[in-house]
Formats: structure tokens, C-alpha cells, sequence
């Protein structure tokens, strides 16, 4: 392999630039995951997770990737043959219904164009008709990490309420938390899914579920490890049923502290103003977004339309050593993405941005983002 | 908390002392999964998996604990109501039976007394019974954690094929592999269910599955992200269907890297002498081990009746930093148990017994295991 | 302090930014400096600086700052009262004369603007006139870390034949080694300084003598740390006088593998083009470089005039997390650097670039050195 | 090279094994030493310092060995032909005693066995004597890290006073500070010379001076490098006048937050017991102590004569992975040297001491430490 100097950019949308400080904080001696030492870690980690899904309930941590955790939100609220509403918003709500299917789940799936969030208006009429209640959930994702396209989860609570249903409502968040605005109590949502790689700034490995008192209550299918209640009974007094990954969660400690440090709530101003930023160089360049309703733009990644997209990733790697996200299922080389959440600042976007210019070979999107970011956009 | 200087001596039976190599090897920034410095490293890893599971077949790595990997076993190979012949060898042995019925399987659960391993003979006694081929699998745990007894898999190959039952073999190594002897091929085991924090040398977060042919056509349970074909087929080109945990799958490639240096066969012997140096401090100590039969000695650690042994824990840990482990399920407080594989030498084994030993207030077993060493034992 | 999200960008002209690769090397427990690992590492090393320098002769590294390397130089070779040709090409070419001047030596200092290289001409001229050969020593800075100039070393070796003077000829690369062509052996230099922390790409914290067997005969002035001979005498068996700074050298081991990775020859041109895309933007935002002459333009930092240039590295570093160089000495808020020197890229250069170009309020620069990148230049 | 596992034992007396936290806080990008944070980072560690040496005066950081920390002792205080009084207690007062007279100085040296510390009896009579205040300077190592035997710098002060003679006082603390009790103030010391890689936790690569008011006032020999006062004029304002070594110094802030976590007394009191339980086991192996004088143990090392000691510290580092110190200058292969300092404690000694037990082919010196150690000793 050529050996590359300098720092590869790593801007596809997750996983993402992991801090040099969780990094060393992951780069500690395993502890008992038995111990007093270990009991102290849970205490400090569970009620940090509880403000970054802003619920007073539980969050359980899975040793898992993202996957895991959609399994888990699955498994333990739903059981086979169950009717669950998905929303077709991109590739990774399409594998989340391919998931359900194969879990047993009898998936009815709202068709969408990838170009816009799930709508809360053909949710309500769903549900309105659903007089019976056959629907047991909906499952939406947040934000759409193979479009860029967020969902309005407020309003799909709204859509839910007026429909008067008693669905649960499921909601991924792996490439949205700790990136923008989210509110699991507040939204009424009953389990919200994460993983650690995104705005949570850490390795892969850890997946997240947050839950409401309304899906513990449901009974699930068969599971073991995925099963909540003897995590949440564990968890009581500091520990966990199976070996937990401890190093990550040393570095989740780590993140942790780092997303209060900045503020949430400036964690969340930050994303947006990359990805207007990116927007208006996306513009500069002639090129179209693929998000299609300016209410539903990602603050966490953006996603492009463009020729042999595949290629212009090639040269971005090859020659820049900038790792851009591939277009996924039906969108395969008919987009690429660039990832601006996590760690991230100024300078790295237009780092960023100047090497998909260059590999574009097209004019004035560095321009444009510098721009906007100078003038404190 | 107390200050405590020097360095914590890990020496429960897993999760084991990471080496700094394995733990600067993890604090890399995380790369692209879907990129090709990813599959290299997959190349790098999965052959050598198969040389640790000495397997022609392939290994499947999941972010998960040690559990996931045994949910996986049950799952890709037996459905709900099949029938699992199971030995109770001790509290692991134990909590994989109450996995196995949570899932819906029907446990027969041959009796031990927690000192023995799995009877090979009563295995082909009752599998000879079963003339009807009703149990779909045999599951055994090659090195009972909780115990320190081993079971001999060789032999329980031989009861199987004496009984010319087509049952399947699911072994749990998550203690032994990479600290014993153990063959996968050989032993025509069929599926071998591993974990990343114990003779692999990594913190907790990844487990695995080698997998038999015969393993690999049963169709098991509902499953999604346990499931090993589409892993199978991802991993042919170097990537994995859902995000794995890269920074872990960095420290798995230079924790084998260790192995191989220092020769698998040199591993095995290590551990073989420091089981055997830590038996003669037991005896000079006046205690008793808790493997009852010689021939079912752990090379990975030792399990000591002990009266009030939690206390005998507790002050090994407040005094001297050096964390046992704890006696599980019905051996509790009646048994510690010493840790003494993974990344260790005699030097690290002689200060863990003399803190055993002061904890103790015994004499004898630390001047016991130096003249074992001493001599090249 | 304000939390900075993303990565610091260190583009000072040194330190520099130091490999991850070099971090984790470094950090790695410290080892005996009399045992048998450390004399390997020590045979590692030495000739791998060799290389760098393009010596044949002995490089002797010292816990010192580049600072400390200097006055190794001047104490092995020259005595109080010993007269020594200076050239004034910038705060650091006067910074070491006055070292000379403490150290009792009688310094000549051919004056200059700051904006210049030394003079070929000037200090033939001056050698030729010293009939009675009372210059010991000339003493040249390479790049001047304070203008970004450089100095033409081979001009100057031929400048000293010409004049048949047997001066000893000192020359500083501290800010040009292994970002530019550089042969000490070829040139005829007799004491070549050195420091860790720029093209070397490691922490501060190491100084270097490359030194001819002409300097090794002089007898210089009292002296102990800095003396060569002791350390020439230890080196032969793989040891030092004194204890060294062993993790330093782990890094310094694991740097000078990537220079050779990457091959020294492409170290140069990437730094030499870099150089030239900062020097295209520079003058796209209409601005002024310090070096006057494009045959001295130096490959690893960029000095601009600038008026208020303090207030604009204020602003890089407050609002982008940039750190750029100051103008030293009375260049002093006349001009600010850009380091683009050790293990960097082009989307590091461009991010530095942009938060530049964001500062200074200006258009057009990050434009003017895409172009130049990618079209390969 | 053999593949070793687990844990190097590094107990020679210095450089002492470093703790994780500290290798972790220099695995940090390294920083622009002449922006605000590195001011930061330097107000944060000059009193901590102080708080260590015992002082209210200054304390200078050097980038280099402690060789270096001796040099700049001697260069700021005492000039070419002055008379300095120099105590023969070992191998690292002779090699301070040949750097002197290298550089100028005329050293009486009071001759020594090498098994006492300096005599404060012999040092008042020759100051005594010196009517005409010819003595400069006495200088004395507080800590023999060739013998392991201490000199009683505060009855050495009483000399000095008794003796009414202004010499100045200085003090070579390389391996005894933050192991045992030291008080620059209060013993009227007037420079101490220290490094960082023994009790202070870190690599080898900085020096350190504390200087008294009285030494500050002296003019010393011709400098440049070593120079305080240019250093104490920068440090005001939190800076350096050449590059320093920020890695390490970032190491330096955590070893001195882990002394005070600790607390400087309870460090001594760890370093006291460890020191004598080393010599309990010395005395079951029926080994003699080169110490001649109890009041003169060090808590940093012990040094033990034995017939071919090379050879046992060979075993000891082929066979056990443990490096002991050797006999220098003529104790060559008389002693070999155990350190027990710094990051340390009971297990870990216990350890060291069965690896020389082991080498030694001996009997009873670990069970004699533990029964010290397991008492609270």
C-alpha cells in the first residue's frame, strides 16, 4: 500500500473521528467488571446517557454495533406476527424492515422516494383506519444515514396522538443523537435506538436502547441477550449480567464528559452550521442534494447527487486520503455522502470539502462554505 | 477512593491483563469499515482465528460478549422445542442452560457436582438411549470458568460417535482457547463459541463461532444479527453486514500476532506451569482445590475452597490490589479463584500468590511454586 | 477555556504534528538503558539517522532541545575566543550568535534583511580576505524558521573551497531536515544540528550533531554533556554515557520508518509542493511572502506580510483552532508563518489554508492552491 | 528474541516503571509552546514542583538527563579554577566529581568506601580549615544510586553552619526525590539537581535544578543552554526560552497530580516499607547489605553483594523477564541492585523479589518480606 502522510480524514457518516481523548481513555488496563472500580464507571455513565436521550428512564448498553440495538427494540416490545408500520426513508430503514421480517414481524412498509423523512400525515391516516389496533408499533428512523434526510419525530408523535393509537413507537437514532436536537421523553417515544460510532464519538462496538415504561411492559419474543430486565435488574447495583465491553465504556465515560463540556446544546448548533456550510458548497459545485424538504436537511451528514459518484470517492481516498460514504442499495454510485458530525471542526470541513472539490473537479464550494463559516454562520 | 500505587494485578479468570501491545494497537483511529484497509485487516484476522481454533472452517467475529457468541451457537443451529443434552458442570455451564430455555429449547441437563467435568460416558449413555435421534445437540463448556475443572471434548467426541448419534457438538473454549490444546477439526466440535477477553488477550467486546459444514446447513431459529450466513458472505470480500467493532478487530489482529510469535505449543506449556505451580501453593497453603480429578485440571485457573472466601477476596483487594475472582451460583463465598492466564509470567504469577498468600495469612505456597518454577517446571 | 470540538491544527513550523503511529510508539513502558533491548534499539536507530543526514559519519542525539544541539556544536569544536562568521538571515541565525557570543567565541556577523539567504558571495569574499585564517568556523542556518528562507548550503561549500579556507562549516537544519534535500556528507559539513520536532516529526525533546572527522579532531572548550567523544565511545556498543531519553527514541525509531515508507525523495516533493500551493494562495489574497528570492523559497514554512499579522493568528486561533507562527524578533506582528512541514496532507494544507483565509478576511487563496493540488502540481 | 510474555519487571533504580496515566497523558498531540495553553500548562506544574523539592524558591525544567541537571549546577554557580568539595560515596558522586574537574573546576574529593554516605564530621573539619573561604561549593548525592546508601543532608547543613563557611550547598537528588523525605528550604540547600525518571514517575528526559536565592546571585561559568536566568525570565510568563519538551512535561503533570493524590508522605512511608522488606529477604538469603550503616538505608534501592552478581541478574532477566541493576565502577559484579521506587507496590515487590530469589537459587527472602508486608509493616 502507498503510505499516505498526514491524518486520513475519515468523513463518511459514521463511523466517525474518534477524540485522542477517548481513544486513551479506551487505552486503560480491563478492570473486574465485577469490582467496586466497575460499579463507580455504570453510575457515571447510565444518568449521562439518560441527559443525551433526555429521559428519566432507563438506557440499557449492549455490547453490540447498532444492528444489535435495532434487534433489541425489536425483540423485546414485539413477538412474530406482530404488525409493525416502517416507513420507507432510505437504505437503512429498508434493512431495519428486512430485520423485522426475518425476526417474524409482519411488516407493513409506507413507500417513500429516499428523498424526504417519514410523513406524518400517511402515519395518522394509517393508524386512523387501524380502528382495531392491530398495529403493535411504528418504527421510524431519525435520521436517514443513507439520504441525509431527518424525519420530524415530534410531528409523528403528534400523528400518533391524533390517531389516538396505542402503537409504540420506536425511533433509530444511531446517526442523529448527539448531533441535533432529540427528545425521548418529550417526544413520547418508547424505545429509541443508538449505536457508539456517531455523534457519540466513539469506536463501533457499543449499541444503545433507550426505553419507556410502555415497551417494558410489552413481552417480546424469546431472547436472552438482548433481553432488558435482567440488564435493568444488573444495572441496580452498578453491574451487568455478561462481561461488558469495559474499555469502550471507559471511553464512553470519556465522550461523555466531552458533549458536556461543549454543551448539548451547542453540540447541536455546531452540526447545523457545518452542514449549511456544506449545503452552500454543494450548491456552489451545480450540485443537487438529495434531501428534497428543507425541513428534513441532516445537521449530521449530507448526501449528493452525482454522476459515477463511486468514482469521484476513488479519487477522494486515492488522492486525498478522504474517506467519503458510498450511495447505498438503490442510490449505489448515484450519490456520495459526506459525514460533518462528531468530532469535528471548522477546518476539517474545509479540509473535507477541499478535497471532494478537488475530486469533483468542479469550482467555489470551499468559497462558499468558507463564507458562510466566517461570517459566523 | 484510596490512592493506590503500582500496578493492579488482574488476576480473575477473565477479563485477563491486556498487553500494552494489544492496547496501543486499539487506540487507532477508527477507519472506514466499508473501505479497503478494512479488508486487509479482515484477511489478516479471520486465518488467523482458524489457526487458534485450529479449523479449516470458518470463524465468526461478532461485537458482542462471550454470551452473544453462545446465543449465536443456539440460534444458527436449533429451533424453538428442539431437544439439547447439556452437563452441569458448574455456574456457566448453568446460566447457558437458562439461556437455552429462555430461547425455547428443552434442556436435559445431566447433574454434576461443580467439581467434575462432563461425563463422557454418561453422554453415550444417553445418547445411546435415544434411538430416535430426538436431541438435536450436545452442549458442553470445555473449561468451566466457575470451576476450574475442564471437560475432556476429545472424549466426548468419542461418546458420540459411539453412540452414532448425529448430534450436533457445541463447545463454549471462552476460557481456554488460546490458554489449551483444543481443535476444533479434529474434535469434530460444531460450533465453537468464544469470547475476546480471556486467552485472546483483548478487553470484553467481541465473540465467536467456528463453525462446522454440518453446523453451517442446519436452519435454527428466527435470527438476524446472529445469524452467520450473511456474515459469511460479507466477510468473502473483507467486510461485515452491519458495523464491527473496528478498534477491537486492530488489538484482535496484534493479540494473534503475539500468539503466533510466541508459538502456540510455548502458550499452551506456559499456562500448563503456572496451573501447576499454582496447585503446589494451594497444597503448601493446607487449602483444597475444587477439581476433584486430575486429568480435568485447568491450565487457565485455579478454584480454592476456602472458608469465608469473599472476605479472603476482600482483603486481597483493599490491601494488595490484586482482584480474584469470586466463587459463582452455589459456590458462593466457598471458593476463590486465581486467574492465571492470558498475558502472564512466572514473575506476575509469584506476586499474585504471595498476595494470596498474605491475604490468607497461610504460609508456604509462594516458596512452593518458586521451587516449581525454579526448576524449570 | 472555551471547549474546542475536532482536531488542534499545528501549523507552527514546528513542533509539528506528530504521527499517531509516532504517540503510540512512544508510549510504551521505558526499558533498562543497560540491557540488550536498548543497545537494539540504539543500532536501529543510529543508522537510520545516517541516512537522513546522508552521512557516513556518526550522529550523535541528545536529550536537548534543538537549543542544546547548537551549543554542541560550537563547545566540540570552537574555543573562547575562537572567531566564528555568522550570517544574519533571521531571529534564529542571531539567536545562535548570541549563544556563540556567551559560549566567549568572537563572532562576525555578516549583516542581512531578513529576507535573504546567506550570501555565497559575501562569505567568500570575507574567507578570502582572511589571509591568516583566523575564522575557525562558519556558521549557517539552512532555513531560517523565522522568514522561510533558506540558505544555499552547496553555494556556501563552494564559497569555502574557492576560498581555500579551512574554516569548519556548522550548519542548523533544524526546521529543513527531512522536509528538504539535505547531504552532509556532499556538502562538506562538518557539525549538522538538529532537533526532534519538525521534519522528524516527533515531540521536543531530542537535539543532533552530524559531525565530520574534521570536527571530531578540533578540541573545543570545556565541556561535559555535549561532549561527542564519550558518546561516540558508548554508541559503539549500543549504549550512552548517560541515560537517554528512551521513549523519545521508541518514536523516534517508529518516525524515521515512515520516512523511509514513504521514501525521503517523496518527502521532498510532497513538502516542496505544499510550499508552492501556500505560496499561490498567499499571493491570491494579494499578500506579500517574506522570502525575496524564489530560489531560497523554503519547503516547510511559508512567512507573509501581513500588517496586525498577531491579530490575525489571534483569530485563526481563537475562532478555527489554528495555531500559526508569530513573526519573531523585529519581525514581530509584521508577519505570521505557516508551518506545512512534517506529516501532513493535502486537506490538512487546505483546512490550514481556509482558516487563513477566514482570518485574514480575504478570497481566493484556498481556490488558487486547489488548483495547483490537483492538477498534481 | 524470545517472545517474553506478560509484564517486564523494570527494577533497576531508575528508570522506574511508568505508570499508565502517565504514559497516556504524553500520548497527547504534542501543543504550540508559545500559545496560551502551554502557559497554562507550565503555571500548572512549576508549583508543583516546588511543593515536591520543598521550596519556595525556583524550580528549572531542562529538556535533558540528569547529567545535564548536575551540569547546570555546577556551570551557573562556580567558575573555571574554583574549588568545589566533593564526598566519594559512590560510582554517580565519582562520575559528578570527573564532570567538575571537566569543566574546570578543582575538586577535593574526601575519600569513601562506598558502603557510607558523606561524612558530616569530615566535611565541617575541612571547612573548618579552610579559613580563607577558598571552598566554593560543597556538593553531595543525597541518594547513592550505585550503593543504595544515603548521606544525612541535614546533618551536612549543620556542618556548614557549625563551620561558619559560606560554600554554597549543593545537592544531587536524582534518585531520592519523592521517595524520601527531602527539604531544599529547610536544609539550606542551594541548588538541587534531580531528573524525572525515578521517583517522579516519568521517561528520562528532563532535568531539573531548584535554586536558592544565594545561588542565584552567583555568576558561574560561561553558559548558554543552561543558563537560569533567561529560563526565569520566560518562565514568568509561563514560557521557555527554546522549545521544551511538552510530552513530557504534559507526563509531568500527571506524575505530580498522582503524588499529591497519593500524598508526598504516604509515598515516603511506601517507599520506607518496601525498602525494608527488601532487606529482610536480603537477610534470609543470608546476603549482605553493601549499606554499612542503618541510618544511611535508602528507601530507593538496595544494593546486595554477591559472588558473580552479573551472572544472577542475567538469570534474572532471561529467565524471569527482570531487570536488576548492576555493580558499577568498582562494584562491578560485586552488587547487584533491587529498585524498589516509584510506581510501586506490594505485589509488585513480591514478584521482584521471588524473580531474585529464584535467580539466586535461595530460600526464604519473599516469605521473609511478605510476613514483614502482611503486618502492615
Amino acid at each position: 500500500m502507498t503510505f499516505r502522510s498526514g491524518r486520513h480524514f475519515l468523513q463518511i457518516p459514521g463511523p466517525t473521528n474518534v477524540p485522542d481523548r477517548v481513544l486513551r481513555a479506551i487505552d486503560r488496563p480491563t478492570l473486574d467488571h465485577r469490582g467496586p472500580d466497575f460499579a463507580q464507571l455504570t453510575k457515571e455513565i447510565l444518568p449521562g446517557l439518560q441527559r443525551v436521550f433526555n429521559t428519566k428512564g432507563p438506557v440499557i448498553v449492549y455490547p453490540s454495533s447498532g444492528t444489535g440495538a435495532w434487534e433489541a427494540a425489536l425483540v423485546n416490545t414485539l413477538s412474530p406476527g406482530d404488525q409493525v408500520l416502517m416507513c420507507e426513508t432510505g437504505h437503512f430503514a429498508t434493512l431495519w424492515r428486512e430485520m423485522a421480517e426475518r425476526l417474524g414481524l409482519s411488516v407493513e412498509f409506507i413507500a417513500g422516494d429516499w428523498r424526504h423523512g417519514a410523513d406524518p400525515a400517511a402515519i395518522e391516516a394509517r393508524l386512523t383506519a387501524d380502528k382495531e389496533h392491530r398495529i403493535s408499533a411504528v418504527a421510524v428512523v431519525h435520521n436517514e444515514t443513507s439520504t441525509g434526510v431527518t424525519s420530524r419525530i415530534a410531528e409523528i408523535r403528534t400523528a400518533l396522538d391524533r390517531a389516538r393509537h396505542p402503537a409504540l413507537l420506536l425511533v433509530d437514532t444511531i446517526s442523529s443523537l448527539a448531533c441535533m436536537d432529540y427528545r425521548h421523553d418529550e417526544w413520547g417515544v418508547d424505545v429509541t435506538v443508538c449505536g457508539s460510532q456517531k455523534g457519540l464519538m466513539l469506536p463501533p462496538g457499543l449499541g444503545f436502547n433507550a426505553v419507556s415504561k410502555k415497551a417494558l411492559a410489552r413481552n417480546g419474543s424469546r431472547r436472552s441477550y438482548w433481553d432488558w430486565k435482567p440488564i435493568l435488574q444488573s444495572n441496580e447495583t452498578g453491574y451487568y449480567p455478561y462481561t461488558p465491553a469495559t474499555n469502550l465504556l471507559y471511553g464512553l465515560r470519556e465522550a461523555l464528559a466531552m458533549l458536556f463540556e461543549e454543551g448539548l446544546e451547542a453540540v447541536f448548533v455546531r452540526h447545523a452550521r457545518h452542514a449549511e456550510a456544506t449545503r452552500r458548497a454543494v450548491r456552489a459545485w451545480g450540485l443537487e442534494l438529495l434531501c428534497a424538504d428543507e425541513r428534513e436537511f441532516s445537521s449530521s451528514l449530507t448526501a449528493i447527487l452525482a454522476p459515477d459518484a463511486d468514482r469521484i470517492r476513488q479519487i477522494a481516498l486515492q488522492r486525498f486520503d478522504l474517506s467519503l460514504g458510498a450511495g447505498l442499495g438503490k442510490l449505489s454510485n448515484r450519490v456520495f455522502r459526506i459525514g460533518h458530525l462528531g468530532w469535528f471542526n471548522d477546518v476539517m470541513l474545509c479540509g473535507t470539502l477541499a478535497g471532494v472539490e478537488m475530486a469533483l473537479g468542479r469550482k467555489g464550494g470551499v468559497a462558499a462554505a468558507m463564507e458562510w463559516l466566517a461570517k459566523g454562520g
